[in-house]
């Protein structure tokens, strides 16, 4: 019986991969072993998972199609964009057969509104083919993230992308006017609307986005652009202590205000690190300093401005003794020199050992505390760990990576930053803070999200998961661990 | 029996009544016809409505508890705000017997975080004092829009309120970052993060805002704010045609770029209107024009650039023929007479007839033909009609209100403006645009709803609706027209 079964449960897969095929031809129906790989780990190496195919739809119409079949079959889907996420939400759960749908193939840009600042875009244009698109066009799409090479605009949209220019834009969510998108049930949902303004009912684009794919499959998108920056200052602010954040941080936003477009942490030792790890990075000044702000300024008028007032803003800053020493990039090749060291800390880190992530955000106000104690409790725990606290604390977050020495064991470290991911996310919790800013759930953070937020909260977010994906179709064992 | 069930059911509300004046003492428990009246007619006095009593919670916990005496006994809620909505939404339906939740008394500010640029406020709390209290503490919170001196943050929220300052700062979802809800269930979800950043799960906040008091009561919310601009610069433009608007939209755009926080069209006959209907309305400038457009740009920087900017800009748009003239406001008195010719269009109108107002956004790159196109066929079906197209053009927002000239009946007029509004909304389907930019849908727009759009939106809302208010219990009548 449990044969004939197991024989039946292959006879109905087998017909679904046949009929997928059918859909979107042989070519975009991946079964090998061999050309399935590289979309059953992701780009850490860190996640991997089985799949019975890979189905590579090249129309809105195919993708839904392929939903469709799934569906009938009650067979699972995996969303997959870049395949650059932090969380291991675009890989398969190792236990389940399920379907990955890349959307790789659906990367047309359907429309640029030079007139609207709005791009209509498929959700498997790489952001940065986006950039140069709209750039040609003398237009601004402001998304900009490490992984932009790689990353897709679906992916972007169902993690609810942050990155460098959160301050000033806002994440992909405040960026995003309309979706297109495969419903569970394999219907198309045509929202693609480029306006501005639409009060019609429940705002379900927002509940697309950031739902990391499990209320169904983002197929395009209608995105707003901006003017280009007219023009872009950018300095290096160095200060000795952390107590100094949130006083820089203050002085900038009220002199600044909405020209303010960065604003990233980069630890000295960090840098140091860098410098030393990888090739072309330098330190930001020639003296050393414990701590170094990453500060841009957007211009959007004729008049470069921002280069007097970010000289005269340092010149105060250095008055009143917030800072020790502070440089403006003179050129295009020494703000990429700055920006280097920034992204030299996020790069150096794997060659130094494994890589404990996270991913912490909290009101602006107490971020130079919490670090503060963050790295307290962690040394309490771990003493002498390695801890990198960086990025982006003009938005409140933090990411706060733990690396492991080179004398000690793996399995000894990470039963060591289970015991830190407790007592973090409990000072997070202190704080008010968020246990996830902008990396998302995925399968990484489900027991995070279950005990760190209200039952309340997570009965309403079950609720609506049931309601849009009642058989449970869409990315399984993602964002919710079992209760 | 019928009888016996009618005297039932007046013992059932009779027992509630009494169990809510528990939680909420009698003074806050309003059953008595002549107090309830101000509750019951909506602004406009196009509304009004039944309720078995106004329940003005002081707590959130007292909120709770009244709701969950309400599905107890299976009695609708109505959450009221202001009640200065334009669609009918915070007035009960006619034939419902109904339990009004006013949130006046919920009007606290509960925290101010001058640092983190947010303040947590209750739903009760009048936008304009919520204007003066961030002032004092020199900060800014940019929503700003006619009824500001009566309306409610809380309804602000329930309508995603949207105004004259969305071109810059977006609506005020874009300015939440955290709410309070009392469930329908009457649990209390706390959601009152005040972070830039937190990808954990669905984006419950967004589902809330903007659904219309159908999915819970708001009772308080985080809200971001700004520092004050430095310098506001306000001019007025005439110009003689509606071809030139995305031209002239289009230059200022790519000049002032994220300067401009204001583009507000006006008819040169309204603004004449105005100012021989209302005392104290003046023309902007000396030669009639047929159309203004009142600009403002708001500096970030100590450096008063955006008047230059301004200046500048406006005299490469004479140069291009695009413009006939130009007023730069030379004082805060000036800038206040080119807002009160704005705000005039507004304030006349009731006083020139019944008004058919619709609230329509289309692309902002065809929002020029779209008025001339949509003047056509509102000219065919009802020549004559005194029509006035003004408003957040800048967003693609145009408000387009019909008058009824003084000689007709108001039934012809209202028969007429039904068959208008299928001619108009039909352009607004062919210009991609939505029949409801900003108003909402409340009562007025629910026919509207179900047929502009798909079944698959109205689908999906719908079953967002009864998973999280399974027994219908808020706002009965509203957003949903019986299908």
């Amino acid at each position: 019986m449990s044969i004939s079964y197991g024989q039946g449960s292959e006879c109905r897969t087998a017909k679904l991969v046949l009929a997928l095929r059918g859909v979107v031809g042989a070519e975009n129906c991946i079964v090998d072993d061999e050309h399935k790989a590289r979309y059953l780990v992701d780009w850490r190496k860190l996640y991997s998972g089985k799949t019975l195919a890979v189905i590579r739809p090249g129309t809105t119409e195919e993708a839904a199609a392929v939903v469709r079949a799934c569906a009938a079959a009650n067979v699972g889907v995996v969303p997959q964009g870049g395949n650059t996420g932090l969380v291991g939400g675009a890989i398969p759960i190792s236990d389940g057969e399920e379907i990955i749908i890349s959307l790789e193939r659906m990367n047309r840009i359907r429309a640029l509104d030079k007139a609207n600042y709005t791009v209509t875009v498929e959700a498997g244009c790489v952001l940065s083919r986006l950039h140069n698109v709209v750039a040609e066009a003398s237009l601004f799409f402001p998304l900009s993230l490490g992984a932009e090479g790689s990353c897709q605009i679906g992916g972007n949209l169902a993690t609810n992308a942050g990155g460098n220019a959160v301050l000033r834009y806002g994440s992909i969510r405040n960026l995003a006017l309309g979706l297109e998108v495969v419903l569970p049930n394999g219907q198309i949902w045509n929202g693609l609307r480029a306006l501005r303004k639409d009060n019609a009912g429940y705002d379900l684009r927002n509940l697309f986005i950031g739902s990391e794919g499990t209320l169904g499959l983002i197929t395009a998108a209608v995105l707003q652009l901006f003017p280009p920056p007219t023009h872009i200052t950018t300095c290096v602010l160095g200060f000795p202590s952390l107590e100094r954040l949130p006083d820089i941080y203050g002085f900038l936003r009220e002199r600044l205000s909405y020209g303010l477009s960065a604003f990233e942490l980069m630890p000295g030792h960090a840098v140091d690190l860098a410098s030393e790890t990888l090739r072309g990075i330098r330190r930001p000044m020639r003296a050393s300093h414990p701590y170094y702000a990453l500060v841009e300024v957007s211009d959007f008028s004729q008049d470069a401005v921002g280069n007097s007032a970010v000289e005269a803003t340092t010149m105060e800053l250095l008055e009143r003794q917030l800072i020790s020493d502070a440089v403006i990039a003179a050129s295009a090749a020494q703000r990429r020199d700055f920006w280097k060291a920034r992204e030299g800390i996020v790069d150096m880190q794997p060659l130094l050992g494994a890589v404990a992530k996270h991913d912490i955000s909290v009101p602006v106000s107490n971020i130079g505390s919490f670090i503060s104690q963050a790295a307290e409790v962690i040394d309490k725990i771990a003493p002498g760990v390695l801890q990198i606290a960086f990025g982006h604390v003009g938005d409140g977050n933090i990411h706060l990576n733990l690396i492991e020495r080179e004398n000690e064991k793996m399995s000894a470290f990470r039963a060591r930053a289970q015991e830190i991911g407790v007592a973090l996310y409990d000072l997070v919790d202190a704080f008010e803070g968020s246990f996830s800013a902008e990396h998302g759930i995925g399968q990484l953070r489900r027991q995070d999200l279950i005990s760190r937020r209200s039952s309340i909260e997570i009965d309403v977010m079950r609720a609506v998961k049931r309601t849009i994906d009642p058989q449970g179709l869409f990315n399984r064992g993602k964002l919710f661990a079992t209760p």
